[in-house]
This record gives C-alpha cells, sequence and structure tokens, in this order.
C-alpha cells in the first residue's frame, strides 16, 4: 500500500472491474475473472492448445493505432495461431501494461478484444493491468480432437502448398504509413484488424498434412514449416494472391516484397497432397474463401521464389534481421 | 522480412531455439516449443488452472535485478497464483520483451525461470521474444481436481485468518534499495527469490475455507478475500510473523507498515475454522513451515488492523494509489 514500499501500484483493480463487468463467459468457466487464477472444465478426448503472443506499441504496431484496433489485433494474432493448429478456441487471459490508467482507452480497447472473442465464442478468463510501456500479452486456450491438429512437420516432397485470402495487404498499409501518406483504408484495416482463418483450421484437420500462420511473412513461415519436416518448398510468385487494393497501388516489383516477405496477414499457409485438390476447392467454396495453390514442397531444403519464367527471384532486401531497429 | 515491412523484428528464432534446447517436457506434453501452439494432454476429473502476470523493468522490480532472479520471480509470482488456487503447476508459457538480442542475458534468465520449474515440475511450452522494454509475462497452468481448489469466496465470520512464513521481508529489501544503502542479503532475496507456497496450498484444500497470495501487501489481499467473501477481517499487528532480519533492521513502526502494507512477500494468507487449528498445527509442522493465526473473520466490511491494546492502527501512508509513479 504505502508506495514507498511498493513497485507494483496496480491498476488492476477499477481495470479489471471493468474488464469483468463487460467479459462474456461459458458455460465451461468454473471461475472466471477475480480469483488468483482462472478454473476451467476441459472436454473428454480433447488436447489443450496454448498460444501467446506480445504485441509491443513502436515494435508490433504503430503508436498511433486505436485502442480497438489493437484490442481486436491482440486477440486475433493469438486465435491466428489457434487456427494454424486447427485448434477451436475457447479462452483467453489478457495481460494489459499501460503507461497510465484510462478508462475510455480501455473501454476502446475492450470494444475491439470483444467483439473478435464474441465472435468466435472466446471466453476472457483472466489476465491482469499493470502500469508500463503499452504492451499487450494475450494468451490463447483451444481445444483439439484427440489425436489430431494441424503442425508444422507434416509436409512431404511433391505436396501443394496453398495459401488462404491474398497476401501483402498488412506489410503495404505499413509501408504507406512508414512513407508518411495515409494507408488506403483498405489496406489499413487489414493491418488493424487481421481475420484470424478459425473455420478454416478447423475443416484443414484431415486435408492438410501441415499448417501456420502468416505472420512473419510467407517466406520465413512456409520456411518453419520446411525445417520442421525436413524438405524444402518453391513458391510461384505470379500465383500469389493479390488484393484489388494492392494490386491497384503497388507495381509487381514492390509487391512481390510485400507479398513474399510481408508480415501481418495472418492467412494460413497449408500444406496437402495433389490427391486432395478437390477437397481443397470445395472448402474454398464451402467457406467462401479463396484458397490459391502457390507452390511444391520440394525435396531440397530452403524456399525459393520462382518468377513466371522459372528465375529464381531474391527479395530486394535479402535476409531476415532479427532484431533489426523497427525503422 | 525486409526491414522496411516489419515492425516486429522477432528476435524468436535463435532465443528460442536456447530456451527449447533447455527446457524440460513432461509425459503429457503433445507438442512444446516450436510450432504454432503447444498441445497438452489434460488428466481426466481434473479442471484447468490458469494464472497470468506480467512484470515490468522499473515497476515490479529494480532495473538492477539480475537476469537469473528476474527469471525465477517470473515463474515465481505465478506459481503462487496457482498455489493460492490449491493447483498443482504443469506448464507454462513465457512472453519475453527484450531491448535487444543478448544470448548471455537470456541463458542466465533461463537459469533462474528452469531451477524453479524444474523444482516443481512445470514444462515451458510455448511463448515468444520480442523487442522492447523489458518485460515478462508469464502464463502458468496448473490441475485441481474436479470440485475442489482455494477460492476466495469461503471466509466466514468466526474464522481464523492464518499467514505462512513471514510477511515484510520484500518491502523491506526495497525500502532499503530505494533509500540507497545495500540491501541485507537475507531480505533482498526475499524479493528477488520469492517461494511460491504450492506444496502449501495443494495441503490446504480441503482445510481453508479461501487462500490469496500476499503479493499486493497482507492488507490489500486479505481484502480481496473479504470482498469476494462478503465479510470483514481483524489482524492484530503484534502477531505477524517477521524474520530476523527483519526484526533486527526496522523498529516496530517501520515494521508494520511493511507487514501489513508491503507486497512481494508471496505468503499464502487463508482462512480456517477454529476447528481445523489442530490441522492446520499440523500441516505447519509436516511442511517445516510457520503457520501463523494473525486474526479472525467478522461480519463488519473491510480490514482492520489492531496494536495490543486493541486500538486501531492505520498505515503511514493511508489508501492505495492505484497506477501511483513507482517513486
Amino acid at each position: 500500500m504505502p508506495g514507498t514500499t511498493r513497485w507494483a501500484s496496480l491498476p488492476e483493480f477499477d481495470l479489471i472491474a471493468r474488464i469483468k463487468a463487460r467479459a462474456a463467459t461459458r458455460e465451461d468457466v468454473v471461475l472466471g475473472i477475480g480469483d488468483d487464477a482462472a478454473l476451467l472444465r476441459m472436454p473428454p478426448g480433447h488436447w489443450l492448445a496454448v498460444a501467446t503472443d506480445t504485441l509491443n506499441a513502436d515494435v508490433h504496431f504503430p503508436a498511433d493505432t486505436l485502442a480497438g484496433d489493437l484490442g481486436w489485433k491482440a486477440l486475433a494474432v493469438n486465435l491466428s495461431d489457434l487456427a494454424a493448429m486447427g485448434a477451436r478456441p475457447a479462452w483467453a487471459t489478457l495481460s494489459l501494461s499501460l503507461p497510465h490508467a484510462d478508462g475510455d482507452w480501455v473501454e476502446a480497447f475492450l470494444d475491439g478484444f470483444l467483439a473478435l472473442a464474441d465472435t468466435h465464442g472466446v471466453a476472457l478468463v483472466g489476465g491482469d493491468t499493470t502500469r508500463g510501456p503499452l504492451s499487450v500479452c494475450v494468451t490463447a486456450h483451444g481445444l483439439v480432437a484427440e489425436g489430431c491438429g494441424l503442425r508444422r512437420d507434416g509436409a512431404r516432397a511433391g505436396d501443394d502448398v496453398w495459401v488462404s485470402g491474398t497476401l501483402g495487404d498488412a506489410a503495404a498499409a505499413l509501408a504507406q504509413w512508414r512513407a508518411g501518406g495515409a494507408a488506403d483504408p483498405a489496406l489499413r484495416a487489414r493491418l488493424d484488424r487481421p481475420t484470424p482463418r478459425v473455420a478454416l483450421g478447423l475443416a484443414l484437420d484431415g486435408i492438410a498434412g501441415a499448417a501456420v500462420d502468416v505472420s512473419d511473412g510467407l517466406i520465413a513461415d512456409l520456411g518453419h514449416v520446411c525445417v520442421a519436416s525436413g524438405v524444402g518448398a518453391e513458391i510461384d510468385l505470379p500465383a500469389l494472391p493479390a488484393s484489388p487494393a494492392l494490386a491497384a497501388r503497388f507495381d509487381p516489383a514492390a509487391r512481390a516484397d510485400l507479398q513474399a516477405c510481408g508480415g501481418d496477414d495472418y492467412e494460413l499457409c497449408f500444406i496437402a497432397p495433389p490427391s486432395r485438390r478437390d477437397a481443397v476447392a470445395a472448402l474454398a467454396h464451402g467457406q467462401a474463401l479463396a484458397l490459391t495453390r502457390i507452390g511444391r514442397v520440394v525435396e531440397r531444403r530452403g524456399v525459393q521464389a520462382l518468377r513466371a519464367d522459372g528465375s529464381q527471384w531474391q527479395p530486394a532486401r535479402a535476409g531476415y534481421a532479427h532484431f533489426a531497429p523497427a525503422s
């Protein structure tokens, strides 16, 4: 209590009361927000899937991101991980660090967070709010029927490489923002409110041999699948699906970088044998979602991007600089 | 990939490989670090307990805290929440934000984190590492037999109030550090490497009607129990257990503040009916851990601290300033 003996100075109590008042619950939540821990009832015959991701201001999102968009995105990136695992989302915890207590900001943040949570029937069951530089850490919990799930290690040479939706929009919005101009609203919406492909991930279990969500960029993320599976992949640059907004605003050279290497798309990249092409097509039709075959799994390690003439393409900036400055 | 289109610039891959190489596993971990999500096998007949807590530099710990101590503490505060729920710890995720990639720092951090994890058989099953101001978010998962667990809402008027171990050491170390002097090593150890009372929490299930861990300070945390239970409490200031180091270094007036209001002790405060005093004594003997009766639950709301003469004591600084500056 006395300021002199405490580091934390938690705003927990008021803010948590606000959060608790607004959070939906589920029948399987025995004890939600407000105790030392949440208590949750697992259905028999299922594994628990757990994903966690942190978003830091000026690192993972522009500092001018609206609170509601940040709330949405913080949950979306975690639901995207569950989607890539073929898990059905169930519960989430939220750890929110804020420079100062601001009830209006928190309410707006919750507008976005809970809108997406409600869409997927996710209950917010716990977390904390602390003072600190703006940062959001979400842990999402989902359910996978025992023996199921979409892992990264099931890609085999000869398989097809697929991607959902379109690629490059989020990176394009970020490029426009960095250039100092206003981002195209359609592109910026993809950056701020990505759509986790939850229904697709659930439907792919049994069709796809491996999957990953495109968060770091197609080549990087497909690379993780290839490493885990002990294979390589070739992607056909002209096959990468582009939104009308991206096609209208960026020439093919810039587009290639954004699509092959830009992150934050949160589409699913998945691997399936050619024998399942009809099943994938039926799925695309059933979900009214573009699923595009963009390449193939090969034995030679590494991920190669190929131009229309079959020559190898290199990103404008070769290599992925981990921990590089954000700008 | 290209720096211009990415905010994240994640150091994930190298650091996660280091972490994965060192993390122990468990038989019930179907899929651990390295996929989109962890897959975990729940034992039948149990509820899942989930707790999450973030520690931010200069807010929750002095910036000169050693990496190993921070690793320990980040897990300890979450295991303490599970202990206060009477849950058996099983798995944890770790979200680590670092200003720059520093392999030696991460190894030292893991020394502390994994030492405590190994003590409690906890498997580190996932997480992320991102660029940002130093911050650690841990989500801990535990198991509670169905129908069991130590909630906050079971305190009844006439019950005894108990606390484990000693109170005030962590706050005393922080006060010494803030005063610019070197902290007494015994006190500083309590601040840097708190002991989550996991075995005690498990043993209290069936004895205690309610429990909470002392993280924000005894009066504040006992207050949460009282609010949840619709009761109040009186604590006897002279009964609060003090370590020899605390007793030697602080006069009774300063001690009262540190013990009644200082946070970061991570002892358990629990409530049990007088009929269970023998059971509590047997537990203290069996675990070689002091369990001290410090007060009683009353009908009148609020938590009162009483001096030896029965008069009411007030903290030196009245009120709890949420989101107050740390210094």
